[in-house]
């Protein structure tokens, strides 16, 4: 038996192209982000954000990370959950286990639930997005962003971030309003934990919601930085680099603008531009 | 009461510069880089490896994220763990949650279970290595790799990153032979799961540990990357940038040469120089 295709490790995504010359809307590529889910004998032990391809050896490399191999020779079967009904088995990877016995998998198990709800055999971006929006609803359009505003947001982070000066090797993200005026800023060596950090921030002071706000991150966009944008009620994103496929989309159902690629005098807007004004 | 003393955001850290003109042994500065455990309601939740320096806040916001909170509101006391017999205590952040009813907190706490053994009042980064060293034992030096290899496989790597080239937005992660001989190759969103994946393709094949091999990673150096080498038997890591102070005293102990900020003609040794051709 062959294993069904894999997704597509690239998205192709409707971008604004904003830059000193004029702007246009035009189709870029973006890194395809999708849940995986890794099983044990069947039964949800994981989900991993990642760009789909090589999933088997994925599969592999975390349960060796993991601890709960130390060998080869202990996989068994490896490979793609199979389920007609369902079109995004590939996002969906079983293992089986050699010389497990049945209570050692069993407790595995148990150590590990953060699965998502419902996935059942189908877990992909779609149900994702879907999940949370039982959480939270799409922001409003409360503020606008100047164009200079998001053009000085990656020098207002960069010479804020103190740590990277001396070490080469942190992130960071900050807190401005939509003029532009600093509110919170952090750097650390996770991206997410530096998001994290600027929240927290806002929220041990109760100043959630954060209508009027752009979040400004010094790397790319993935999934989970949209998703704590929007539990904030952060309206806008802009970062340095590219987003990820599910960034995209994520934005666009939770009425996120998100910027990408803000260098020199241009940059791109990959959902809800209305926001930025030309 | 005031809170204690954070610890220090980066480290003091020796290391060997090799460059054109010379190779001298220098004092560096890294990102620190250390587990924070947060517990809800003194008991332990969650560990996240994290850069030192506003702990409460990165705890505010994880809750937030984890949907564990809504609102500010929700938060009744966020304090350091105070133990005078343990001097790590600025690694335990404690949360009590306002409102929450007990079996609420137990359901949360029972969701959540990947919490390092034994962490008790005290996790640090020195716990965190010596839970490590209960399964892998440090790497024997079974090769030696040419400066002008290591000074070859950032582009090595690079040239083969065709999905960067299309986004702009992928980590790069490869397995080369001491000689310089590709052996797998993968791209991620992730920068972890680009490891896995190159680590898994070699686990399915069955050719794990790996000596005479190094791991060649597009950005920087976390822990969690010298751990996957290392569970991998993979005795060198060489980084286009910076390691973070624990990555350091992770590869020092597994036997691993860490090599960072390869750049041009030069690169910095942070552990196990002995293995580097000069």
């Amino acid at each position: 038996m062959s294993e069904p295709p894999a997704l597509d490790p690239v998205r192709r995504v409707r971008v604004l192209r904003i830059a000193a010359t004029g702007t246009s809307a035009e189709t870029d590529v973006a890194a395809a982000e999708e849940p995986l889910e890794l099983r044990l004998h069947d039964r949800p032990f994981v989900v991993i954000m990642r760009t789909p391809g090589a999933d088997r050896e994925l599969a592999a490399g975390f349960l060796l990370s993991e601890g709960i191999i130390t060998r080869g020779a202990e996989l068994g079967a490896v490979e793609h959950c199979r389920h007609p009904q369902h079109p995004a088995t590939h996002n969906v990877v079983n293992v089986f286990l050699l010389g497990a016995p049945r209570g050692r998998v069993e407790a595995m198990l148990a150590e590990r639930r953060n699965v998502l709800a419902n996935a059942s055999c189908g877990v992909c971006g779609r149900l994702t997005i879907d999940s949370l929006k039982t959480r939270a609803r799409p922001l409003a359009a409360a503020s606008r962003i100047d164009r200079a505003v998001v053009l000085g947001l990656p020098d207002a982070l960069r010479s804020r971030q103190a740590l990277f000066d001396q070490t080469g090797g942190l992130h960071g993200a900050a807190l401005f309003t939509t003029e532009g005026a600093l509110r919170a800023m952090a750097e650390d060596v996770g991206r997410h934990n530096a998001v994290d950090k600027v929240v927290g921030t806002m929220l041990l002071e109760e100043r959630l919601p954060l209508p009027g706000h752009v979040l400004a991150v010094s790397g790319r966009t993935s999934f989970e930085i949209v998703q704590k944008a929007w539990l904030a009620g952060i309206e806008a994103i802009c970062a340095v680099s590219a987003p990820t496929s599910l960034a995209i989309e994520l934005a666009a159902e939770a009425g996120i603008t998100l910027i990408g690629f803000v260098r020199g005098r241009g940059f791109n807007i990959y959902s809800h531009p209305s926001r930025v004004s030309l």
